[in-house]
């Protein structure tokens, strides 16, 4: 049973391993005994950056250094990771102890996160770079696909300016509706107001900037929606 | 002359460029024009990190995974990249803006630090992660040869401890003899006792913790220095 599931598993990471323990070992979660994954882990959290890094160097040869950054840390956050794990049907194979068994390890994110993260340790220190970096680039493919290189890494108060623009339409004007708290934990309410569509929206955080932020965001939602419903009319 | 001195870099290197104009925009700051180093340098700190992280991996098969990141962390900052920069004479060939020039920009950490990221990434780039791998370890191995496996990552506090025990002689006494501040920005003065050995030495810091490892590292040293006196005399 056990050599069939781990079949399976190489036959949807793309790689037969020459070394079955390193498999073993990267399936194997602290809780169940040693060797266990958190080695692989560290280790293939530098394979998982260097290839996400390679894909995003190449694809977007516009962004600054500060926006590939940004995409590649939010590429490799606990939830991408733990989604991908689950696509991966990673849950089921792991080698848990009992008690992390019954109260939900298998779909616990960061058991599932730092497992795909030992996969890639092992995949790398049994065949190379090269199997590690086919398999990420198949993994991150659909993500990779869906990012949309205009928008990436600008904050939304830029999106929204530059949309406005491009509808030849008036800029917004944001207020500070109430600012409180002491230095440490300031809370702002702010909001966006796009008169011209009669657009008036909330936003809140930590920092005028912050609140700022989230009125912007929504604002251009209701911006788009509107102009999308009044081209389906 | 640039092209002699380019011969010289990529024999300290260890790798002759295929493409000489990764070579060149991995020397080249933003001051001086585009294109330059930053998006090499993106790059480049993730090959680094791979590169790090597989010869740690296995030099110190016994070390943990956060004891593998935290000696990764103390390679890989701004200050032990410069010194390595500066090594390789790297500051001499890079091609700044006037302004930077004229202010020193030879010699700053941060600038010396981030073109030999770019150069790593511009390796990888040119030769794949073999020669990056290479150059990487010959560049670290006199660090690697110097660091301390039974020490590794392993906090003062527990040093202390681990020294006495290995002179049988009886555990510190950590005290507290100030805490202020509120939660957000406490201080704590300790101090840490080995009354046998009639060593009290002081520690502060945000948090006890913080203080007593201060302390507990002051009261290491003049242990062992006691000891070597004692042998010395």
């Amino acid at each position: 049973m056990r050599r069939q599931e781990d079949r399976a598993l190489q036959a949807r990471i793309g790689h037969d391993f020459a070394d079955a323990s390193l498999l073993q070992q990267a399936l194997t979660h602290r809780s169940f005994g040693t060797p266990h994954n958190e080695r692989l882990e560290f280790l293939g959290d530098s394979v998982l950056s260097l290839a996400l890094s390679n894909l995003l160097y190449e694809r977007f040869p516009q962004l600054s250094e500060g926006e590939l950054s940004r995409v590649r840390s939010n590429l490799v956050n606990q939830q991408a990771l733990a989604e991908l794990a689950i696509g991966l049907k990673l849950g089921q194979v792991l080698r848990l102890g009992e008690g992390e068994v019954k109260s939900g390890g298998r779909e616990r994110p960061s058991i599932l996160a730092d497992a795909l993260e030992a996969l890639f340790g092992a995949v790398y220190l049994d065949g190379g770079l090269a199997p590690a970096l086919a398999w990420i680039a198949r993994l991150y493919q659909p993500v990779l696909v869906s990012l949309n290189p205009q928008t990436l890494g600008k904050d939304p108060k830029t999106l929204l300016q530059e949309w406005l623009q491009g509808q030849r339409l008036p800029l917004p004007v944001y207020r500070v509706l109430q600012a409180q708290g002491a230095s440490h934990a300031q809370s702002f309410a702010v909001e966006c107001e796009i008169a011209v569509l009669g657009i008036t929206v909330p936003g809140s955080g930590n920092s005028r900037r912050l609140a700022e932020q989230e009125a912007a965001k929504a604002a251009l939602q209701q911006a788009q929606q509107r102009q999308a419903n009044k081209k389906a009319s």
